[in-house]
């Protein structure tokens, strides 16, 4: 059985616990030898999908208790199999989910760290910098570079921190392992959204 | 007596108490009727102005304590009349910086807000919303609109409360006076810049 998580960036693909991942345009070119089992936040390729048999959308079956309006199918499958914990998915943006005895309290959306630096040069070509990853959080930046990098990282982490209080956090996502560092208490797991989508076809008896 | 601070977006004017802004094109139109004693942090534009000689570039007569390498010159005067506190200058990018002392003890950048509503719109159609200033910061959103919203101010103005610990906040800058509602101790003071830009007139005796 193969998974497939279609997000903005890239497809991710999962089988017999194996993960790699294909750019859209990869993903366009491959045509899967058995039966995927997907999710898609991409609009355009979903539509593309729906005519294609082998494709089966996982999203109608997902059964998510919250208030929460338009939630992406994505970050349904990361909670799915979170009793209670915030779960944040690092990647493209980076999203953040609250549960609470297997009920969704809501949640909130940062950008991902590439559209930070895209944000920060889009003011000035002198903020059009890479985000240095191992900047230190505990001393004020003394130059441009380590102050933007500071700006994005501890906003982030401060944020989480505050947020969490006594909670978990479970990391994902391609920038998951990186922030997990930063935070007591976390968990990186790079499959949270393949346990998710396995949750649906094992409760919706799809296999 | 004219002052004039240019930045990434806009040149603002300050003459004896009035203050008024010129987009860049507004501003390479302008004549001015008697000296204008600017700052720059835009290199193209600061290059046409030095061969103006109805423009005087403060920037050579700051004296600023600080080991931080390329500071922006807004940012030292928005520091320059500061002894104590967290200066905020919140543009199209963000600054803060921490005064101790009348030390400069370094700062951090973030994006300013719509920056960050570029960066959620490079991510997706779906986050192609503009960031609402209303949101609260006291219930976790449950929908996009205000998730993004959510996700740009409250960390923040997180990240804001974490680092003044006990200083005042002062706020400069097109959304200052926004940021300065969510946070107590906090004082606007939509002339910080040029109250830092007369002191360095004064203490230069070029006037």
């Amino acid at each position: 059985m193969t998974l497939c998580d279609i997000g903005n960036s890239n497809a991710d693909f999962y089988q017999d616990g194996k993960v790699w991942t294909l750019s859209h345009k990869e993903f366009y070119a491959f045509t899967p030898q058995e039966k995927v089992y997907y999710i898609c936040v991409n609009d355009a390729l979903k539509e593309k999908l729906e005519h294609k048999a082998q494709f089966i959308d996982l999203e109608p079956y997902f059964e998510f208790d919250t208030i929460y309006q338009g939630m992406g199918v994505d970050r349904m499958a990361a909670c799915y199999t979170i009793e209670d914990g915030l779960i944040v998915d690092a990647g493209s943006a980076i999203t953040v989910d609250i549960m609470s005895g297997g009920m969704h309290l809501g949640g909130f959306i940062l950008p991902g760290l590439s559209a930070y630096e895209k944000a920060y040069a889009s003011i000035s070509p002198r903020l059009n910098l890479s985000i240095n990853p191992s900047i230190a959080l505990d001393a004020l930046p003394q130059r441009t570079h380590d102050a933007i990098s500071y700006g994005v990282i501890k906003s982030i982490v401060t944020l989480l921190e505050v947020t969490c209080k006594d909670k978990r956090i479970f990391f994902t996502g391609g920038d998951g392992k990186f922030f997990s560092k930063f935070l007591n208490h976390s968990i990186f797991d790079r499959t949270l959204i393949f346990r998710g989508m396995l949750k649906v076809i094992k409760n919706a008896h799809l296999q």
